[in-house]
């Protein structure tokens, strides 16, 4: 470096951060620090570039930034079990001393045995019933309340940390660049808005909001002259598969610009976006990597999981339509945010 | 004014705009120049510097400062009947060639002899049959070019002005208002969602993520190989009164520190708005001037009114609970932006 340069350099250190300092703390400006260099990382960036390039072909007004992400698996682990059915088997644990009858009646006996054979041998029927007693009954506002006090105490089975904790360090960094650059972020997820959104803004930076989600009915009441929300067993929306087109198109009225998924459940929202005009980003989480995660794709043992598949045509799909597809492996070089 | 205070204000000339000048310039920065100074006006102004004072005890965080606004009666007219009503009976018509059976079959002839008495004795079901008919069988995207395109043309038959140009000037300063002070502000109407989405953003500023209201369902289908959403002719949700408050909970997640309305349909919006804790404001668009807009209130000729009736017990609750009455007669020096 000639004299000069250093000079304006030292004048100058929001400039100099970029150009004069070793790479290893260069990478402190990286918005991506969690990705490792590649194809995935450069294709976030390349389209991050484009859409916001004021003068390019590709740009997108800010208003029009829409990006949707699912939740489980793609946010957060789904397994060995998605987070919202581990709250149900614990809220069906807390609320048993009130239904002495339920020792002998399944599918409560099998879930109070931890019996998650069991559990699994009921059936669609039987998981509707644990849900449905689970998450229904009381007001809204008390469901939420429970919620919150759940995620202060319930640990992942294999992580020994709070769900809470457990948010993969490389999409948060993502959320977070694509707001930096005008975004607006939405949740799209099979999973309960109500059981969401007492975490996704310290989570995700997500306000409740922009969480999209399914849900069940509730019903206007008067209770002491106050009106209340209660919550019923009976659902009112599955925001799953085509779900999710239906949902993003009532809630937010534009098509996304971008979308984040993991498994089948998520194909119809990509599809979505991808047909759309001008630039888009598609890209989907692998769960490839039973060292630090889990792995669960096609070839893998856990390939017919209940709680996220990716099947073999949705990775044909994705080689296809050129989404991209975040191998956890190979392109991150941490999942959580305490990882080393 | 000393020499030294107007040199001062000639140096600041953005100050001296509050100061200086006469009264009748200072109304140039009046946020709410089309309401009259009153105790509306007031309770207004009076919330909203409240809930903004951070060192005051009713300080709210920018991003609870939610505000609803139903749509019909509230932000542009309802009578003599529903916009949305105008444009199923102007689509019937436009549909008509295709349908030479409609000639002979009710409701829809009713409709092509412009004879509204024979489509109010159709009943609920006629109109359900006009609605559906006139709302489902294209793909959403169609459909939202169907209602841009008749916007562009469509009138009302009394103020001889296309629909989008009716806002209510008054609300249209509340909403900038209100949005100037931190506020989201978001439709909760029991008209369509997609019917409303074409002009919200031009008529009152509000994007179509924050317009919640009524909708039809929709099938996910593949069409030349594209994604399309199919509008069917069945009811997915009316988002009216205690439907409003469900739909509020669903959407946004948040209770609102304000809530406006104008008719019964609103009462549940502004029960839930009202019972939270902390500084609220519930306000009621009271259609009292028949020489400017029409008059429909208790004790008006058309209290009966099938387009948002302002019943007596609703005036009651409003009294009792401080509710704040917004006479368009009294408070609104205009009704609409082209008023002198």
């Amino acid at each position: 470096m000639n004299i000069l340069r250093r000079h304006l350099l030292a004048a100058v250190p929001a400039l100099a951060i970029g150009i004069a300092l070793t790479p290893a703390l260069r990478a402190e400006s990286d918005p991506l620090p969690s990705w490792n260099d590649g194809a995935s990382k450069q294709a976030i960036v390349a389209f991050v570039e484009k859409v916001t390039n004021e003068a390019g072909p590709d740009f997108v007004a800010s208003a029009d930034r829409i990006a949707t992400f699912d939740n489980d698996g793609t946010l957060w682990p789904s397994h060995p079990m998605y987070t919202q059915l581990a709250f149900a088997l614990d809220r069906i644990k807390a609320m048993a001393p009130e239904h002495p009858e339920w020792k002998d009646k399944q599918p409560f006996k099998a879930v109070l045995d931890g019996d998650m054979k069991a559990v699994a041998a009921s059936g669609q029927k039987g998981l509707v019933e644990l849900m449905m007693t689970s998450h229904a009954g009381m007001t809204a506002m008390e469901f939420a309340a429970i919620v919150t006090d759940w995620y202060k105490t319930a640990q992942h089975p294999r992580f020994k940390k709070p769900y809470s904790e457990l948010a993969y360090q490389p999409m948060v960094e993502l959320l977070a660049y694509l707001r930096a650059n005008g975004f607006k972020t939405y949740i799209v997820s099979g999973g309960g808005i109500e059981f969401m959104r007492p975490m996704t803004e310290k989570m995700y930076g997500i306000p409740p909001e922009q969480v999209i989600g399914s849900s069940i009915m509730t019903k206007f009441e008067m209770q002491d002259g106050k009106p209340v929300l209660v919550r019923l067993p009976e659902v009112e929306f599955i925001d799953d598969k085509a779900g999710k087109q239906v949902a993003i198109n009532r809630v937010i009225g534009k098509r996304p610009i971008a979308a984040f998924g993991n498994s089948a459940g998520d194909r119809e929202m990509l599809q979505w976006t991808d047909t759309g005009a001008g630039a888009r980003l598609m890209g989907l989480v692998f769960h490839d990597d039973a060292v630090r995660e889990y792995a669960y794709g096609p070839a893998d043992a856990l390939e017919d999981t209940h709680f996220g598949a990716f099947p073999q045509d949705l990775m044909d799909e994705a080689t296809e339509k050129g989404w991209v597809v975040f191998s956890m492996k190979d392109d991150w070089n941490k999942i959580f945010a305490s990882d080393m």
